[in-house]
């Protein structure tokens, strides 16, 4: 490995790291069934058969879609995002690349709140926040990106409207506190924790209504 | 993470949802063989050596094979479907998210399948059950994907013929029947389930009369 | 999933072929190393040490670093190959298919292969020979890729000349019988085996002498 | 497989090196988390509950960071130096592949540092120097492509002045020095080791002053 070169600013980069970034978005979505595991046989007999197994299996599948779509949502909102600039620079290629670090994270901390969902007590509430912390992180590195390519203009194209630019501020501004507001929630009620990172998620699925969309 | 915010429907945008969906399609496909697995040594040597063991290992392999074909055919397709659409748009977005959700999740019913194949009993049918049924999931997600996308030739580039069109909606639609079925017959005799899910394999891979095949 | 509908040869289609097989030769060679694991604390402090530990897992090195080597060099070829084709039609779908399914197995083999070969005895001939018949598979499959693809020149791109065509098949019909003789060699001669399928790989990685090479 | 067959130097032949290589690079990065595992629950509960568990954890996740980081420069870097080169020969795609070779092995001395980094003695400075020792192997096949390619201009496009490749080759041939340094200071001092490595990927990531960056 070389020492740190930073490269200059060119359009054409953005392409290699959006195709860069894409990849690891695949893969980590990707990855996260590896995380459902059937138990050993003897405590699959133990449970009453395999049919009962695979429906105690029901926090695996949950956090397995629910980290799917969130992941999704990203995918999707970071080639809106990328797309609207110019170039890239030092700065975005590093909160890129710590936001790819939370994101291939996810895996992890799905499988923590999968396995700690069936068992009520405190390990669970730790487990869910846990979840919840992750996406924060994510949210904010995201947030962070934004802020430093979009502040001053820098890498933003040209003929991107500054309107534009403050309603995509707006629109991302929430999403940290509230996936914090979650990860607080979990250390007190774990339902409520679930019902919002789920809740977004099942938002964004949902069809709406107006011209594009 | 950002609040959702659905992209307009742009014709570029298929370039990387069809970027994006080959990814995951070529790394589910590739994560098939890390669920094929060697058992402990101690269990080796109690099965009479390494070659007994590897041949035990058959369900194994023909899980890989199908699973690997199937998902195959699944990518073929969707190339197929995505390049006859002039955009993208929120529906198609979230319609693909959730046949790649099914799709990545292959590689666990494969394991569950080929885990339970050699012990005859209940569970081997509950195994086999749950491996159609996720294709069933898959079929249908892909079913709902091209109707949302085809109705009223919503997404549809203005070339396509509205013969070709029905063609497809006719070819696409008995897949969920077909895997549905299989999944119902699975509880009642494991080969026939079989037999439907590698014959749609094998019919696939054997050579084509006529003409662009 | 949709029944089977087979795409037209269309010239676009072997980039998008290419792009989709890339990225398999890309999941399945990283994924080697998922294969490479440290043993159980217990058995590290009994081998005398971590450094004694990372030193008897040399079988493992051995075996990603000649897999590693002989996917690249597969990978490397099949673009060549690929490049001469004036486009795809389901037979080629199909071979590529079942060439991408051996690759895509490697690890497993490759890891097979690793546990036995520091423990003399038959089954470690086994092991090796298991190596080895993988690899004539897949040697196997990207044959009949070509022959498929070059029989009459159905495939073949116009301004590639006979001889070009004559050139490949001739270079690449031994692969198979030299894989194979390495399987069946296995049985009796280990190191032997192991020579033939290092040495190939080793004899791609030295320098050429020659033009561009 | 073929017999070996190397490509003529064509310069569309570095787009594909690039992707492909790219694909690797976000696959080993991505592959990092599957390393970070929770300890059985018999474990998690003699070890003060989840919450204390996941703290415990704190190597894996440093390992996990500085990994990612290390990966993403080596990526960005790679990026630099393939957009210079005006074509492929056999010697680059050979040390492109040994580079990527090194790349890919990460994941395994992340996760056998990561493991014994709690627990002070030998094996510990073993784990660390096993770290180090890996980012230094890919330094070193890192300087050996460029030098490969740069040497007398082979393959340096003809708008890159001499300049340029000078700095390139004095910029890059620290590298291979100071975590070969790491690698020895690992055996004395383990702080003191993974300052120097965990610093190279802090500086990377701070902000830089000056035109470009």
């Amino acid at each position: 490995m070389p020492l740190p070169e930073s490269p200059a600013a060119t359009e054409s980069s953005t392409t290699r790291l959006e195709a860069f970034s894409d990849g690891v978005f695949a893969i980590a979505i990707t990855l996260l069934v590896l995380e459902i595991r059937l138990p050993p046989e003897a405590e699959v007999a133990h449970a009453g058969g395999l049919a009962r197994t695979l429906l105690t299996l029901w926090p695996s599948y949950a956090g397995y879609a629910v980290s799917f779509v969130t992941i999704g949502i990203m995918w999707a909102n970071h080639h809106e995002v990328i797309k609207l600039m110019s170039g890239v620079d030092h700065g975005l290629i590093v909160w890129n690349l710590l936001l790819l670090m939370a994101i291939s994270f996810t895996p992890f901390p799905t499988a923590v709140m999968a396995e700690h969902l069936p068992h009520p007590g405190w390990d669970r509430n730790v487990a869910v926040a846990f979840y919840c912390g992750s996406f924060t992180l994510t949210a904010l590195f995201y947030n962070l990106l934004w802020r430093n390519a979009s502040r001053q203009r820098r890498l933003i194209r040209p003929h991107v409207s500054d309107e534009r630019v403050r309603a995509i501020s707006r629109a991302y501004a929430p999403g940290t506190f509230i996936y914090g507001a979650a990860t607080a929630i979990a250390f007190v009620s774990v339902p409520a924790a679930l019902a919002i990172v789920g809740g977004l998620a099942l938002f964004y699925i949902l069809p709406k209504r107006g011209a594009h969309v």
